[in-house]
């Protein structure tokens, strides 16, 4: 519709993930009445990201570097390591503030229907992790579906014999969520998993 | 919360309109798992947009060379101009398939409110194009709303002296739409703009 250039960049921007065509062409008119330099910021990132970004060599985070900063972080406790499908469940695990442990990444999680066995995902480096004693307890945090679940069921089958404690995510209701709106799994798994209020749990 | 160059990119990419921070992650990390060359040819299109996109100097829509396609094209009508408040609007028009003419992009519309008055549009240089008598018709194509109306009130003013013949796009229902959920305004532009049906319109 466009001529050359223009009609180009809404094409490369259409093929981005959760971009249409209408908001590929708004951005591509915000780009052409936006400053040279902050384009060719942009420009530079996304070959950044190419060059750069590499898989941490113990836990397969992303990293900048060879280990991750997490791994590099003599701050963190090393006893502890929390499961986790992809990269960006580490992100969303670090903004709760709520473990300070280590993170191992699988790259996915088991699943027949896209071919995805436990071979093609992180388990045997996790495994490897484990040899030397240091790490007690292992957090399967996979995610709360089919998929997940079946990743942590057999991570934690292959883990038990090995004597390390192992835990999975608590599922229940959403904090702020609707108990009107929750679906009847969750609403049961919240059932089974309800927690006694003593004084002790009341002060906390 | 991401290590260097990948927080570089969801922060660059979170600039653009319609990308929020979830997006942009998503994005970002789709671009990590891109092909080099996919993202190079995105990084390329940025560019080429900064450097080579500019505007025809006769219409002033977007273009790649000194004047755009539209005003190269030999098969237009010259006699017929459509004015439109942005480049956007000309690829809305040329869509339709209903306009043969040339355009005029005024480069945005009359808004007291934004500080645009008729001197930061393109107002004079659409005059200078009737100069020599070829053109007979302008149809005013601004947005239907009170900048766009009276946008074009204040160049129907102006060119009407001239002896052309002004138009404005018709108001109404939307075609595909529902007149239960058409705004008063609409639908008393519809009665107001109400045509009636002759045999000769009820064969077209």
């Amino acid at each position: 519709m466009y001529e050359g250039p223009i009609q180009d960049l809404i094409d490369e921007l259409g093929r981005l993930p959760g971009i249409g065509p209408k908001g590929a062409q708004r951005i591509a008119f915000h780009i052409l009445t936006t400053d040279k330099a902050d384009v060719e910021r942009l420009a530079h990132a996304l070959r950044e990201v190419t060059e750069k970004v590499r898989f941490c060599a113990t836990c397969f985070n992303i990293s900048a570097e060879e280990t991750c900063r997490v791994c590099r972080d003599p701050r963190r406790d090393r006893t502890s390591i929390c499961v986790v499908e992809e990269s960006k469940d580490v992100a969303a695990v670090e903004r709760t503030h709520e473990f300070r442990g280590l993170y191992h990444v699988l790259g996915g999680a088991i699943s027949p229907i896209d071919n995805v066995g436990p071979a093609d995902l992180r388990i045997r480096e996790l495994c490897l992790r484990l040899a030397d004693g240091t790490v007690t307890e292992v957090i399967l945090a996979t995610d709360p579906n089919l998929e997940g679940e079946a990743t942590a069921t057999y991570i934690s089958r292959l883990l038990l014999p090995m004597g390390v404690t192992v835990s999975r995510l608590a599922s229940g209701l959403p904090v702020g969520g609707d108990l009107e709106y929750a679906d009847e799994v969750t609403l049961g798994r919240a059932f089974q998993g309800r927690r006694r209020i003593s004084e002790e749990t009341r002060t906390a």
